[in-house]
């Protein structure tokens, strides 16, 4: 099972979302440019505009609708990671200079600007009003929720709550409105609608984790950043949470979460990484996986049904 | 002729912009309403909503649509001050400190998105997806604006020229779409909205111009800022470009502005202040000013076509 086949139903335009990416990077001034072929074209998965066209599959496909909506998901998605990389001061991204480190934060925050607008006006292309809604409702939930983090101090009674809500708004939002706005414009029924939003939010939450355990198992080559990146910028995700669960008394790990330790970064991520949080964390995600599947178990077994469920499955492999 | 004067058709569905942005900054989580009522309940004269109000009067005027977008533009122009605070380092804005300043830079751009997102939302409510493409453009514009300014090296001969292809991307685009949203919702003849964004477009340059004079000559108590904070945070403006123009051999400022002299701003500043240099501005804003009521001139001479005039007039004379 990999991507190629996973994407087979709707190979053809997605490759009409990455013409249509190369298109916005070309078509600007010199320096606006340069930032938007730094920041598109990057060889991503583009997991969350193939969601928007394979959900589209499930009613009245068209793709001069849902092209553009898939390409403002992932301009959307693109403009946060800009955003995010300044809040964290995060040096490298994909193998690549962030932009925030390579022209300054100041141009990244105008680029992520740009980068709104750029897919607003693009989901706004669609003639839909309800996706566009849906769309701005999709960024007020990112940026609250990520507000709502910097005014947190950890406690670790609340950690498992507070991540569960973060990851929720960071990163399942995203994925909830890229199923559903293809749902949507495909003018699917309602139940259908509804149980594509929920196979989004369901694999989001599975995804995040995977992301999050992979900061700390995966390689630096493929992920294009230092491992344990997380835990060295003081971001607290959930193989920590679980391993401070399980190890209350371990004052490394949580000095280092508490930003009090004077222990070795390195030697805390080991520690998580060979405990048995991991395997933990795996099988919750797999569980968020298959509440995704299950979400759309009634809907019609159609290649692209198979696709999601397939790719469900695919991102609980990622991690080996 | 005051604003209470000239905002008396619109001033009942003005408050109800008012008590729409009191109503949004009310609604969030803590911090997040803490942030909002920060930064909208700051006694601003609201010139844009009721330019967009203003202009919703030449046509079926519908408060349930026009009420709405006018409190977009104003969230999408508080978005833009809230990330132009973090740009420009600037510490004060209407007499209280900036968001980037009391709750750091991170809090201040996430809100910047927030706000970006709810302003979005707000215009989709209209539903009309023609000023929701407006809208998207002109942060497009704005931005694409703010960025390319990154990339200039200060050159006298390119200088004016730079100045208003600034100006107009930065201001006069909001109040252009000001008034174009306004009437497009108001379904106006085309030549009547398009007479309305001619009148935005022209009044914004008018506006800004006065705007870079008052930093100049204005007082801090009026400003909320110190007086000549431009020129201090290495910004250049019309005043000091028309100055430097006439005084190509004057080294004190010319050292100023390329960042090369040693001198004293203030001495700088002055020598700006006293010079010509004020009085030209204040000519080329009256120009534009004209300009905006001449775009209006054909247009049916109600209530809202006087308080167009008037405000023109009121902005030039606002630096008295």
């Amino acid at each position: 099972m990999n991507l190629t086949d996973i994407y087979k139903p709707i190979q053809k335009d997605l490759d009409g979302v990455e013409k249509g990416l190369k298109k916005i990077a070309s078509t600007a001034s010199p320096l606006l440019s340069e930032l938007l072929a730094h920041t598109l074209q990057n060889g991503g998965k583009r997991i969350r505009p193939a969601l928007t066209l394979l959900a589209g599959k499930f009613g009245r496909y068209n793709a001069s609708r849902l092209v553009p909506m898939a390409t403002a998901i992932e301009l959307l998605h693109t403009a946060t990671l800009v955003h995010d990389d300044i809040v964290d001061k995060s040096a490298v991204r994909r193998g690549k200079p962030t932009v925030s480190r390579a022209w300054g934060e100041n141009r990244a925050l105008l680029l992520g600007d740009y980068l709104f607008a750029r897919a607003g006006r693009l989901a706004a292309s669609t003639g839909n009003l309800r996706v566009v809604e849906l769309f701005s409702e999709t960024l007020m939930t990112i940026s609250a929720g990520e507000l709502k983090q910097t005014g947190i101090t950890f406690d670790l009674q609340k950690a498992r709550d507070v991540y569960f809500d973060w990851i929720s708004s960071k990163t399942a939002c995203l994925f909830a409105t890229a199923t559903e706005s293809g749902a949507i414009l495909a003018q699917t029924p309602e139940s259908t609608t509804s149980a594509l939003r929920e196979y989004g939010a369901n694999f989001g939450i599975a995804f995040q984790i995977i992301d999050d355990v992979l900061d700390f198992v995966g390689k630096e080559a493929e992920l294009g950043k230092p491992v344990g990146s997380d835990l060295s910028e003081g971001v607290v995700t959930l193989p920590t949470i679980l391993f401070m669960e399980s190890h209350p008394d371990n004052h490394l790990v949580a000095g280092i979460v508490m930003k009090k330790g004077t222990g070795s970064t390195a030697a805390a991520l080991e520690m998580v990484r060979n405990s048995t949080a991991i395997e933990q964390c795996l099988e919750i995600a797999s569980d968020f996986a298959a509440r995704a599947c299950q979400a759309i178990q009634q809907l019609p077994d159609i290649p692209a049904k198979h696709s999601l469920e397939d790719l469900a499955r695919y991102i609980i492999k990622r991690h080996k």
